[in-house]
């Protein structure tokens, strides 16, 4: 019995970025690969070509691939595992492959990972005021009066939703020791045990000195974070959004921060890209970031391997850690 | 037989920096305190007046606070225990304390904790690029192709004398699963299993592709990091420097830096304040701050108390945490 056939839909450039080398060796030791040398993207009259003819088991996707349609499914009825190399399949997989018994892994767990990061780093940033500091010891200021950094240690943190990347950042959090109130309708009692957080109301997490967003874009969070929410958020506050814009009352929130009270962490704008006029560029208490908090080099290239390795587990019959079950896909952004 | 005398000296308005409410409570139950109610630091002969009258057995002091000299603690016979609510004692208690018995505390190990935050703050926030996000997203630019951020987790870190900063600094990198190579002569085989941490040589260090330093300022560290070692600084490294300034050859750090090479987070410089024209201030790929690593709002207010508790343990002749004992003099900055 022959290694299952594995068409790679990304062209070289993008493998380069998401595909490591020891990536490349797993698929050639698991699959039969058949790799994109057109030197872009397919177009989905080319990708439906190749499930017509290939006879492929697996296939491996990533930003830029077509999206899989209904009609794109019943042209490969030997597929039995599709792999995104990158976070959202929703929208880019049909639901109907459940039915197929076709398995979905996606790169999502591991995007959380470089999402934590960028929450440990711009909490730390802003509670130290290192962008003030570095902006007035280089405009030649030294003692800033008013200016103490902040500690995280012991402090009291509020999340919203339970995501992955709430809880990879939990992970970086650990050895802070803070205290962590959680709104998750969806987190269980066992489970919020077992992450050592406490379960709140959302205006109780509005209200710690440190908020940190991790929401899913659905109908049920649009704008769940209202004015009054964001009016009571603290003086001298932290608030952190990698996850959506749209979870915030976004108006609302650039009023407040007009005022000073609090500072804010923002990776995401309910207009992307953020326009230049945009009161958030004018102001000092926020840090602002272009969409990137899941983006790094080494996230990247282990976006591949995350679903590839999960892939091979399965085809092995053992626990996988990327699968995205129809379970989960209600709740799913 | 009543509690032992306490000569604090911070005045109420340090007091109220660096004592928190728990540790006047503390103060109260094991000592009998003697409060400095002038309103500012004593004069050397207003402390001589009041070694001479008190009986003091314990004395706290902050920075501020008289320097203690061999001729006033002649004048205190019954002085057995100092503590100090700061770092640096050399210099502020002459060594000759320990021929008389006198035992003596530091706050060093409390102001650790925040200088290790300050190393993962300036650390994550260089990786991500963070400042350059902030400033391109507030000028009105969105992608920017060249800059993608880099992850801590699975890095190489090399580490440049396991102090109590670098200690402290290794537990918050523990999420993060770093490779940790530390240069420091008197480390221990031992000790360095113990810290997960590998020995290498200065040289070896400075290859890493993140370094920190954690060096005391001694004869032996003037300098110690030279120019042909700072020439060896792999390209795109990050190197933190939250110690002392004249450990590094700041001239041939501030050239290197020039060229672009690498990034520097730089919390201390051979002058302080530093100048105003120093080239460092014109660097983009440079961080700056005040000489404030060991700055912050919770650690000063957790000084006092960090010395107390352990003034209480000695009492008790339980084992004491941030006691300066003679061996640790001689390489003590």
């Amino acid at each position: 019995m022959g290694k299952p056939k594995a068409l790679i839909l990304p062209p070289q450039s993008r493998m380069d970025e998401v595909c490591s080398a020891e990536c490349v060796s797993l698929l050639k030791e698991h699959f039969e690969p058949i790799w994109n040398e057109k030197g872009k993207d397919y177009t989905q009259e080319e990708l439906a070509e190749l499930l017509r003819t290939s006879q492929a088991e697996a296939l491996l996707t990533s930003w830029g691939s077509p999206v899989m349609t209904e009609e794109l499914l019943e042209l490969a009825p030997k597929l039995r595992m599709i792999g995104h190399a990158a976070g959202t399949v929703k929208g880019r997989i049909p639901p109907t492959a459940f039915a197929k018994e076709i398995r979905i892994f996606s790169a999502a767990p591991r995007i959380a990972q470089s999402v934590a990061e960028y929450c440990l780093t711009v909490l730390l940033s802003s509670l130290r005021y290192m962008p003030t500091f570095d902006k007035q010891v280089k405009e030649g200021n030294w003692r800033i009066d008013s200016l103490k950094g902040r500690e995280l240690a012991g402090q009291t943190i509020g999340i919203v939703s339970a995501s992955s990347t709430a809880r990879a950042f939990l992970k970086l959090l650990a050895p802070f020791n803070v205290n962590v109130l959680v709104y998750d309708p969806y987190l269980k009692d066992e489970a919020a045990a077992q992450l050592h957080v406490k379960k709140a109301s959302l205006e109780e997490v509005m209200l710690c000195p440190i908020i940190s967003i991790h929401a899913p874009k659905l109908p049920a969070t649009y704008k769940m974070i209202t004015k009054e929410m964001i009016s009571s958020i603290p003086d001298k506050a932290i608030l952190i959004n990698s996850s959506r814009a749209d979870v915030v009352d976004e108006e609302a929130l650039i009023e407040e921060l007009q005022k000073g009270r609090f500072f804010a962490a923002l990776d995401v704008f309910t207009k992307e890209p953020l326009p230049a006029d945009s009161p958030l560029t004018k102001l000092d208490n926020v840090l602002l970031s272009s969409h990137v908090a899941g983006a790094t080099v080494e996230g990247h290239l282990a976006l591949m391997q995350s679903v590839v390795e999960d892939m091979v587990r399965s085809m092995k019959q053992e626990k996988t850690m990327t699968e995205v079950t129809q379970a989960m896909w209600e709740n799913m952004a």
